[in-house]
């Protein structure tokens, strides 16, 4: 059994959707593992990793607009917010949505569905550099 | 350490929630793995994999009802709508409750909860072949 | 390759988030395992597992808040309501938010982000006792 761990860099500049679907695969590529399981992990807590459709961009845009909906800025109960509107919402946000997925590693590929996708989901409105874990585990 | 991949297929008769448990466990046991763990992955990105109370329907029923509020069809801002008012909720509803589930194997079996159950949840109307793969990965 | 299992206890007084990250790391020091992966599995319908913002506690505040608002009780749909009005919630609370994380086990430590903590999830008024499953999976 070998376990490999690779980190991917991310740079976002806002809000938004951000494929990293090839550099999974590469790093799968690179540990040289054909039969177990994928980690992904978002080593963040105001951005999140989701599976989701990748044919249509529109899909993406209405699943931003649901989000910016889904938990409103400003809310007038909230406390946590010295870093700015966007803050609160960001780790909302990311409970939600998660941080981490196991896709299985079958021959070699990730073995996702012909639509799914990997992205990392940015919640913060400035640029940030995000590090998001690949483990792969198996024979 | 072993690694035993197998794919469940469920036929889906509209939106709610089907169970697999027992499917799951089945596959556990052709696998003839004790101790590790099992990831449960759906190949879709318009239903989802969740753990829910397996013991009154009334609970799933209500979970039914709540998502179709939480998320409801014919958003006036939504544009990917080329495929129906059921499309672009479905999509929403996997980011929010996921597309996987990775359950302690111990001795054998899934260490799950007594209440614990695993479901695909349907988000479309109409029937669907759905696909979800089962990775045992252990001693 | 070597698996170790471990059970954490958590009494929850109500409501709320409790902090689970220190005992997840005494497990992964007991299993003396290095490199792999950690899952962490919730084994309850009413309580789930989150990772969230552990430096300031008023972001955890501002998530209950959001979290009694975005799944009231008494919705007048609800049917399974027999064991008082935050029961439902709970269920739906936990679909949203997950019972289990993976993370990845990098030279002996949670490969945690800096801003990261892991969390038990109540959505239970009443006291209860909760039990988390630990699996370290690795070399």
């Amino acid at each position: 059994m070998k376990v490999h761990h690779q980190t991917i860099e991310v740079s976002t500049t806002g809000k938004g959707t951000y494929s990293i679907t090839e550099a999974v695969r590469d790093a799968v590529k690179q540990s040289k593992i054909h039969n177990g399981t994928v980690t992904i992990f978002v080593q963040h807590t105001s951005c999140s990793l989701v599976i989701m459709e990748n044919a249509d961009p529109d899909a993406r845009t209405d699943l931003h607009a649901y989000f910016d909906k889904l938990v409103p800025e400003n809310e007038p109960y909230f406390i946590h917010t010295y870093e700015g509107p966007d803050d609160m919402p960001s780790h909302i946000r990311m409970v939600l949505t998660g941080c981490s997925e196991v896709v299985p590693l079958i021959n070699g590929d990730l073995a996702l569905g012909t639509w799914q996708g990997l992205f990392l989901f940015e919640h913060r409105v400035a640029s940030h550099h995000r590090r998001v874990l690949v483990t792969v585990m198996g024979n």
